[in-house]
This record gives structure tokens, sequence and C-alpha cells, in this order.
């Protein structure tokens, strides 16, 4: 499966992209079904509008049928159909005769920006307003605009997907990420079309050491309502995870902390980018922006920590019409996908290892060592004596790696043979 | 009263300048009094001369009428009415003729700075010695000359003052500044004006968190004494506290730390200086050199920092007569007062903050947020939410702060803010 | 003794150098044996071969009567006789005819350092060889050569010496240095006749705080046979000790930690050298070579730290010919004898100090103190005053030193002052 993973991804995110997403409604649907066509097991589950989740209230649902913005001669210069960035988020429905004057005050453009249609919604506050290109909006000539927007709110749901692939432990790692953006690529598709293929992988190993929990919510909101009813199962059996974003372009490689910042997820998160990108963006807390916003609060105290490639709010496309299908790649998705994949794999193989003799093992007559030393035969066995020497039973396999500088996926091999040759013994696994 | 608080410290300042203090008698009482007149809870105590406190033992109470030399021609050339530096501290009676060779065994000047007449004293062995500009003993022709100090050594006492300003909680902090220096202005009448500025301004705080305990004391002997008279008040109640010292001029701020280093009192005189005198000087236990001696000495091992202006020993005019009122300013006394004030504020709101909501709060719904998301709006925002992201129960608001760059003193309004709209609440005061 | 300590050392290890040391046999009992006539006390003792020790066994004994190559002329161009380092160690018999290329198959050299004979063991797979300078190699020709070795392996002992010094405490110091290394001087003739210089001066002690345990074993196989032995006592009284390996030539001061890298005999060992030899080079436990390999493996955990001169592995002539009589000296090996000898001093003398008195003593009543406080006079005293600001009954000697910025061997002769006067009391060793 692997080898082409990102084409794949990139092919499911081609085909989700034109979909109508937002908090809630009929988009968020579409996507969680379009993934529960690629992995059966997901559950699509949902809450009522108005339903109450801790500090905050499930939206009504947003349907929107059409929205165009008609000159003077009729023509429609703004269509809704043409991009669904054109109208803000949540907009009421609105049916007007405005002068160019008073339509300019429900417009929204980026002047630094003007080829770029802007992404902007308003959930809480009721508003209506369109959104369009910089450069179409110098053009507007002054006169007459028909605006109409035929949405309405109604007494809905709001949507959300789980999966959980069960494993020899009932701890769990937990992933995250979300599904309430309309038509933008980095951030959102990546996130849970990477998401996905990581279930498919996951689902594929022969036995698994944890739980996994992987959720698609819609952010903000949906996280906080997934929370709100999974708070004590979360706080018990979550022990590392990650939430999914931003994942797809195919520039540089961005870590985003734990709320504590020293968590398994985020040493691990640490070691594999230090290894594999050693040019990656090291973010602090204070510039989060996603859904660790809840899953890292006082409270709730996951142990998430994040891996993007480039992060939301700091690439020139972002929440843009930019941030679009040109913008990801297969090499972009493939790239995040191999490093979260490590580090799901580094937390799997995080054995804590003993040796199973006193003093050094003799190598050389279980042929692991050279028989003859002549200057510098000795540095090859090195690595492997140097791994013996923290196998002390009070060192997990990351914290070896790190003492020996080592990246942990080139020391499985070493693990094998010498737990083969009872040279080694597993302590017990390293949460 | 505080708009004009540096020019009034500095008037104190001047009134007190010519007395001449030592480490008892009579220059010491008249500048209690002084200070009593302003704040009439101060209490003036004594000791008896001979009284044992530790390893020390409070010398006789040293009283001088007059001191001069006179030259052959029967003019006085020194003369202690013109400064009371001229004459060493503790100096013996003495009335000799001399010719200039052997009064010169008893003259102490200073090379580097001619002008400048040195600080000397003798407390504890019996000597006698003149003063006075190198420029001016170089100008000392061959011949007679008449040496007459009329000093004498009585059983007296050793007399010191405190304030107890009592607040909610019988904790103390502790402020200590030393009145026992002759004529000279930054080291040490800057101390002792600002400590009184800082007790005016405590008693007219509606409500104090704890307790205030404030005392002048001539330098060493006089903390020791304290420090023997009430060690186990001293350690059962105080848990900050700042010794106050040249705190006068216009020039650096220093910052010395107590013994163990990393006390609150520390931490939050390292923070005032980092927000408000980034370039500040940052000196070593092994500089010190007032009484911060004594009270973090093994033992008793009280957390006293220290904040300063130029530090003593550090620069030029220290212990001469250059020290004078032209070295301290209204501006400089003020700038030592709001550093103070400042960090005697940080500990009196240094909450444990906690939210008391799972996941992030609505601040929409309260007014306290943006409710529309266009790109850059939600910075606005960030700030606060920084703020309460660490608003878990284990973080004081000095901690906060600390954690995401802000000055304490710009999140109290949010504090009070978020405390009235119930988002947060108040766990604890942190010591 | 020790004016001419390295002398001294430098003569024994002269008169060991032409001794063909081996991991067993007649070499190393004459090695032994020689230092028994310097240090009586000496106990040489022995284990057979085939003994098991954790993961290995005792190989046999070897044993070497002649071993030389002649060439077509009958000439003995290799002689065993002229250096031990021309046969592989432990190689078997071989009585036998060959031409050059057969012959190239069982020679060593080093074509980068053409005048160095190599040093080539193979202990634990049966092999013959010889080893000569790469210019001798060169100019072999064509034709037939006559190979004789005439060693045999029989049943015999591993010999290692022992040597317990009691002190006040049964706790113990643990030096090691190892006799296994035929003609080579800075490894590893300096390690032993360091370690037995040592010893000389730990007996001459009126009084040894501790108690020390000294070896000389085989590397590696000797060690995990003492280990084996002992295991139980070490673990339950060795709380510092050393290496003592390449400490004889005159250039660099090295470092290498124990494995856990923070014990007592790490910290004073980076004491000695910032103090000594501050371009000391620093290596890490990943650099590690000797027998702390086996002291500090998993399971045992000795607290063994290394002082070297130039490390193995690490010079140039190391592990060849070239590492001779001329690339240590008197100088080097006093220098490495002093830098143990400081270390040992730190942990004998390495009490924790209490002062008698609360506040500060008052030194000048006893004399330690000037009397007259002028500019700059606080100065001299105040080595002492910090050396007392942290005798708290919490800090070590060598922790006081490295709080104050000074070597501890230079505060040995204040705290015995301060002792004396009953300014100090100590509370108790620190290990």
């Amino acid at each position: 499966m692997e080898s082409n993973i990102g084409q794949v991804m990139y092919g499911w995110a081609t085909d989700l992209f034109p979909v109508n997403r937002s908090l809630t409604g009929e988009g968020v649907r579409e996507t969680l079904n379009y993934f529960k066509s690629i992995i059966p097991e997901l559950e699509i589950k949902s809450v009522p509008s108005g339903y109450k989740a801790f500090d905050w209230t499930v939206p009504d649902e947003w349907e929107i049928e059409e929205a165009y913005i008609k000159n003077q001669e009729g023509e429609r210069i703004i269509d809704f159909k043409e991009n669904n960035l054109h109208v803000v988020g949540y907009s009421e429905p609105v049916d007007k005769r405005l002068d160019l004057k008073e339509l300019n005050e429900y417009l929204y453009s980026l002047p630094e920006q003007p080829d770029a249609i802007p992404y902007v919604t308003s959930y809480y506050k009721k508003r209506w307003g369109f959104c369009l290109p910089e450069t179409q909006r110098k053009e507007l000539k002054p006169g007459q605009y028909h605006v109409v927007i035929k949405s309405r709110f109604k007494q809905g749901v709001l949507n959300y997907a789980e999966i959980v692939l069960p494993g020899k432990s009932k701890e769990e790692i937990f992933l995250s990420s979300y599904v309430c953006h309309p038509s933008m690529a980095n951030n959102e598709l990546s996130g849970p079309v990477v998401t996905i293929a990581l279930a498919q992988w996951l689902k594929t190993l022969n036995q698994r050491e944890y739980t996994y929990r992987i959720v698609l919510v819609p952010e903000t909101i949906g996280s906080i309502v997934y929370i709100s009813k999974n708070l004590k199962e979360l706080k018990n059996n979550v022990f590392a995870g990650f939430n999914i974003t931003c994942i797809g372009d195919n520039r540089c490689f961005s870590y985003l902390p734990s709320r504590k910042g020293s968590t398994l997820s985020d040493e691990v998160a640490l070691h594999v980018l230090q290894h594999t990108a050693p040019g990656f963006r090291k973010y602090s807390w204070l510039d989060r922006g996603s859904d660790e916003r809840q899953y890292c609060a006082p409270g709730v105290d996951l142990p998430l920590a994040t891996i993007m490639r480039s992060k939301y709010g700091e690439y020139p496309e972002y929440h843009t019409s930019l941030d679009n299908l040109n913008l990801i790649s297969p090499e972009g998705l493939q790239g995040g996908f191999n490093a979260l994949k490590k580090a799901l794999s580094i937390i799997e193989n995080n054995k804590i290892l003993k040796s199973t003799v006193f003093c050094e093992p003799q190598l050389g007559k279980r042929g692991l060592y050279p028989t003859i030393s002549v200057k510098g035969s000795a540095n090859e066995a090195r690595k492997m004596m140097n791994f013996i020497s923290y196998c002390d039973g009070q060192h997990s396999l990351l914290q070896i790696a790190q003492k020996i500088g080592e990246p942990v996926w080139e020391l499985y091999e070493i693990m094998e043979k010498l737990l083969e040759n009872e040279v080694l013994e597993v302590v017990n696994q390293d949460k």
C-alpha cells in the first residue's frame, strides 16, 4: 500500500476538495461518508443543535442553496457555485439591492494578496457577507447590486466520526483531525486524508501494542463536544497522541508542543523531526491554534503534540483560495504520513530493555562481534555495545536512541537480534 | 502621593544628609526620630552596649564633640564640623602634637580619587585617624601639627526601628534598610528614605494580603541584633523580602540574589528588572556586602533579594565624600521606589488561578472576543487566551506571566475581568 | 617520596617494558610479582582456565617459546625475541613454508604508519599471524618463507592482584588498572605504575577516611572475573573510584565519565581537571573502551570515572610499537599521579560543614579579619567569608569550592583554621 500512499491520499483530497464543509451540515456528512467508504469501521455520530458542551453550545445547522451578487446588468459577478469561499461561513439569508458603497461593508478581500479569495466565517454572531479577490473588488463599478444568499439555519446536528482500533493494551493513542473548512487543501484536507491513511496502515498491523482512538471533528466546537462526551475515558486512557493538521505541502516541517511540553508525544515528535528534517521549525505553545487548544486545556490535559508541514497562520496561502490542490502534493502528503507513521512506530516499540547478563555480554561467541582485534575493528561493533550499555531496565528504546545519538528506527534490527539471542529482555513498555 | 514621591524622598535625604550617623549614638537616634515624624507607627528600640547577639557584642556608644587638625600657624586645616567624614569612625580621643611624618600615619586619602574624602571606620579596634582629600594632603608642609579629637566611649545603647503593618495573612514580607553611615547619599540615605516611602504607600492600601515587617538598623551589628531578638518569628513568618540599599542614583539598575538564589523574592526582582530595566546588572551572591550577609546566613536563611541602582563597592563615589546629594536625584529615588513597589505588588497579587470550565471558555458570548473570524483577528484575543491556557490551578500569576512573556502588571486587568466573569477562580496565593 | 615519584614510576615502567604480557601466563605473573616487591600487601590471585564469569569463560593459558619468519636464505627476518608485538597475541602454533602471496594473509601492518608494528590479538578465535612495519613488508621479495610459532595453549590460570587498605570507614574507593598488554608504555604500563605509586602514597597516610580496594587485572576478562567474584561487596561498599589507564605521556589531560555521568567520581575528576588543566578533553560515555565498560555496565553500576593523559584510541601511537618508553616520561607520569592524588584527597576531605553561629561569625576578635574598614580591605577576607556563607550543613567542601569558584585544595587551610577556631563544625563526610 505504502509505496503510492501519497498519490492515493492526493486522490482523496481531490475528490473532497469541492465539498462545502462547515461546522455542521451536509458538507461534513458527505466528507465523513466518503471516509467511511474507505474505513468501514468509522462510526459517524452526532449531537443535536443546542447541545451544551462545557462552556459552549452547538449552533444550528447551516444550509446554503445558492448565493450570488448580480450587477446592474444582471450578470452574476460573484457566485457561490464557482467557489464556496465566496460566502462568509454561516451567513444569514439576504435578498437586497444595494449601491456599491453599501455593498462594500459586506465584502471581504485582501489588499496584500489581491488574487486570493479570503476565507471568513461568523459562527456565533449573525452576519452575512461575500469574499472576493481584491483585484475583482477594485473593478466593481458604482451602481446597484443585487445580493442573494439563500441560506437557512435549522435545528439539526453536529456530526463527527470515530474509529477505535483495539490493541494489546487498553491504553490509548489518540489521533484527531478536523473537517469543517470548505475548499482548502493544506488546512484542511491534508489533515483528514493523512489521518485516514494512518488508520488504514494501523489496521494492517498484525498486532498493535496500544488501542488507537481516531476522530474527525469540526474544529473547536467539535473537539469540545467530543471531549465533553468522553472526558473520563480520554483522561484515563490516552497517554500519547497527535493533532493532525497542515500536513500536505512539500515545504518545511514544523512542530508545536503540547501545553506541558515534554510529554512522550513531544519527545517522539522531536526525535522524528530531528533525524528526518533537521531544519524543521519549532513553535511554542503560544503559537497554537488548532484543537490542541482544547485537548491540552486546563482540566483536559491530554498529552497531544503536533507534527506539521507549513503551519496554519504561517504560510501566505493560509485561509484563502490559494490554499488549493496546487499547494499540497503527493510527495508532501507522503512526507507528513511518513513522519507520523515513524512517530507512532516509536511509541509502539518503546520498550524498556534490560541486559540479561552482568558486565558486557560476549557477543563474539554469538557471532555478533568481530573475532580479531585490530586497530579500528572495535568501532564496527560499537553501536551495538553502546546500545547494550544503556539496557539497564531504566531506559526506553527512545531514551537509549537519544543517549547514543541514533534514530530509533535504526535500532529496531539490533534490538530484535539481541532479543532473539537472549542478550536482552523486555522489562516493560514505556509510556 | 506618588506622582512627586521622588521629590519628597529627595527632601528627606537632604534633611538627613548632615547628620553624623554611626553604629550607635545621637546621629542614629536623630535619624530614626525624623522618620517617626513621618510614620508614627515606627517603634524605636534599643539594646544596651555589651549586649551579646550570637557571635557579636554591641559596642559602646561613641560620642564626638569636636575634632580638628591645626597647623603650626594655629589654623584648623581639617575640621569635623565641615564634613563628618574627616574623622575615622569610632576614633578614640587624642590631643597631641606631631610632626608631618608622624601625622601621616593617621591620615587616610585616596590617590586615585584626589578630591574625595574617604570614609573610614574602626569599630572593633581602638584607633584614631583623619580622612582628607589627596590634593589637600599633598599640600601639607613639614612642621608641627596639633591633632584633637574630643570623643568618648560610654555604656549606652544601640538603636533600631521597626514597623509592623498587619495584613490578611500573618505571613510576612520583610524590608530592611540601614542607618549607620554619616554624610553619604546613595549608600546610605537612599535606602531608608525609599523604605519609609514604601511604608507610607503600604499604609494606604485598603487591604494588604500579607503582614509587612519593616526595619531600619545599623548595618551588620544592627541586623545581627535584630535577628538575635526575632529569629524564631522571622524564620516562621517571613516568606519574602528585600534588603534596601543603594537605590537613589539614576544610573543602572542592579540585582543581587539571595543565598539560595531562586526564592520568590529573587524571581520577582528579576521579573521586574527584566521588564523595566532590561540592561540591569546581575550580581552573584559572592558580590554581596550588605545585610543580606546576615539575613541569608546559614541558620537564618531568610529569602531576601536585593534590587539596587548602582551597587555598593561598584561605583567610583562609593564610601567617599563624592557619594553626596548630587549623586542621587528625585528621578533616581523614584525609579528605585517604583521597582520595589512593583515587586511588592507582584507578591500581593500572586494568585494561583484556575479556569472554571473544561476546554477553552467561550469568550465571545461574554463580549470578550471578536465575533468574526478574519485572517489576523484571532491575534487580538491571543494574550487573553494564552493567559487562560495556563490557569490550571498549578501556576501563579507570576509564573503565567513568565510563560507567556508579559510583565505581571499588564495582566492585572485581564485577571480582574476574567475573575468578574467567573471564567477564572482563585485557588490560592502563591508564596 | 613524592618529589621524584615521576622518575621512580618511569624506572618501574622501564623494567617492565620488555615483559611479554597477555591475558594470561608468565608475563602477567612476572609483572604482578614485580609490583608485589614494591607493595608486599599485594595479593596475587587466580582463577583456572575454563572458569565461567557471567557471560564469559577464562581462556587457556598461552605460552610462547619462540616465533620467527625465515626467508629463502634462512635469515630470520622477523623475530618475536626482538619485539613481542611481532606475533599476533594468542597465536596458535605453526611451522610451515609458504610463498609470499600465502604469507601475506597472515601479516598485519599499517600503511598509514609505515614504521610502526601494530598490536594485534585474537583471544577467542584460533588464528596465527605476524605483525610488522609496512616499510619492511614492502621489501619482502617473492619466494619461499618459513614461519614458525612455537606456542601452546594449556589448562592454566588467569592471574590478577588485589590490595585492600583499610580506612576509618568500611566504605570503599576502588582503583583498577590492567596488565595484559605486551611492550607498550602509555597504554598500558603507565596505568599500573601510577596505580602502584598511589597505593604507596595511600599507605603513608596517617589515617585514611575510607577503605581502598586496588586491583590490577587483565583488561575485560580480568575485570569481569573480578566483578563476578566480588559483585556483592563492590555494589555494597564502593561509592567512588577510578579506572587508571593511559596516564603517562605529557600531552593533554582527558576525562571520560562514568555511565551515569554525575557521580562523585565524575564531579571530583572534573573539578581537578578544570582547575589544573583547563584545556583538558572531555569525552563521552560513548567514547569508552577500557574496564569502565564492565565496572559501569548495567547491573554492576559502580561509580567509576576516568582521568587520563592522551586517551586510548585517540593518539597516533596507540596499539603500536610507537607507544614506547619515549612516549611516556617522568613528567607525564607525575602529572597523572598528581591529578589522581588530588582527586582522592578531595574525596578524603569532602566534609559537610556547618557554621557554629547564627549570622556571620565575628572573625576580627579571632584575629582572622582586618580590623580597619578602608575601601578594598574587605576583599582580603572575602574568600573566607564566602566559604563560611555556604557552611550550612548542606554543602560539602567540594560543593562549596564549586560555588565560590576556588579549587578545593586551596580551602584546606581555611577549613582547618576555622575548625580549630570552632567557627565551623563537621556534620558528616559527603559521599
